[in-house]
């Protein structure tokens, strides 16, 4: 059970892991540079805490650890209370949501096993865009998408803007490396998978061609240029989104949804 | 033909609407207390040349209005080259982008005439969100929706950040008021129009279902409390989009592309 602990002092050393939220991704004292995964908000928390994160601790106002109860119960680990200009104090920033939550990042399952297990996954090159990932793993929850694949120049789903934007769907949602690039491709068709590139090329087909494809890695490439020569060559088929005329290809993070909603898990 | 003038000095009155764009929102002096439509970029100040709003000024590095050039040759406005510099002490803060113009606003179409000719509407309640309706106007643009009703509780779609989000496709996709509401959707159903209400509430049909039907107004609402009781009940139908078990609905401008995927244009 979570032992609650009333706190007062921004500079109690208690309290140093909630230190400076804005810079808390680059932690060169850590291990790889990286900073702690961090969850702000009661929705993200508790997907935090159901999640295989070691949670260290929790810093909150009183209402919204209250709030958080019943999830506390199984964890044991120091749920500290303060007062909301005490948190704003440490983290750097008025935080609205009102509590937070640090944990220890972990090792991610080998593409491998996250391919064996799954019936639709994404596979990503070049999202870096912490925002745009982090709405890509909403999207994939959302619509039943088993596991994301990340291929060269991503953004790290961990990093804290990425978690906030999933609404904590990166720490639900698996996803692995992808490598050598783009020949780790062969790993997905080894599996029985059709590895499907999202592009508005000429001779790409409807999505709605595809529909019944069972099995479906869709391979989807960065906002601005889209997916390398080197991707798009390695793909099985080439499927587009029917647009309008003349107008911009979609944000990614919304291209891929109507992508999983036509060929993910929710369907 | 636009005629450019090279200005160094901020202070220079010919740069006053240029001028604190952060604030440029709120312009008690001018008419309903609104400021000027706003465009940021070349990909965007080309929509507003484009557009009926009639443009007042250019102002940008000599580079991005050098690139304007063919579409500038039909207008007659001042285009007010600066260097970086000079363009950020006027506005404010320093623009990536590198050109700005503004534009008067203009009289919008009424509903009546929009919905004759349309065959795919978006209707919105409560989205009050500039991002969001940023984004919803860019996925309409994109996936063929006619235009755009806006009825209580919604953002200006001409707000700054909404003509930037949107990238400049507020400026395309007709919009208008929706009065009285939610009895003012009788005169979608005058003109033909089925309204199908999204929501993820139980007894809604899939959208799979639906996807034959021609002339349809898709009722969207807010991205927390969702549409209200009496938008609910004056809608035809009710429309889901398939989600994976135990998670939180999609951004509202995500969910709002899938639907337009279905039932708009691009079809």
């Amino acid at each position: 059970m979570a032992h609650t602990i009333h706190l007062h002092d921004p500079a109690d050393p208690r309290l140093d892991d909630f230190r400076n939220l804005s810079t808390a991704d680059r932690r060169p004292d850590r291990p790889g540079g990286r900073g702690f995964v961090i969850a702000e908000g009661t929705v993200v928390v508790r997907r935090l805490l159901e999640s295989a994160y070691p949670v260290r601790a929790l810093l909150g106002v009183q209402r919204r650890i209250e709030e958080l109860t019943a999830e506390l119960a199984p964890v044991d680990v120091p749920a500290y209370v303060t007062p909301a200009q005490t948190m704003a104090d440490v983290v750097g920033f008025h935080l609205n949501r009102g509590v937070l939550a640090v944990a220890d990042r972990a090792p991610q399952p080998h593409a491998g096993a996250l391919i064996a297990r799954a019936r639709t996954l994404a596979v990503l090159e070049s999202v870096g865009d912490h925002e745009n990932l982090g709405s890509l793993f909403r999207n994939a929850a959302a619509l039943g998408i088993d596991g994301v694949l990340l291929g060269p120049g991503c953004a790290d789903p961990l990093y804290r803007r990425s978690v906030r934007v999933s609404m904590g769907n990166v720490l639900r949602v698996p996803f692995a490396r992808l490598e050598p690039w783009p020949d780790g491709l062969g790993l997905l068709r080894e599996h029985g998978f059709r590895v499907a590139a999202l592009t508005p090329r000429p001779g790409s087909v409807s999505l709605r061609e595809v529909r019944e494809l069972d099995k479906v890695a869709l391979l989807v490439g960065s906002e601005g240029p889209g997916l390398t020569e080197e991707a798009l060559a390695a793909a099985d088929l080439a499927v587009r989104i029917p647009m309008a005329d003349g107008v911009d290809s979609l944000n990614v993070a919304t291209a891929a949804a109507v992508a999983f909603y036509e060929l993910g898990g929710a369907r």
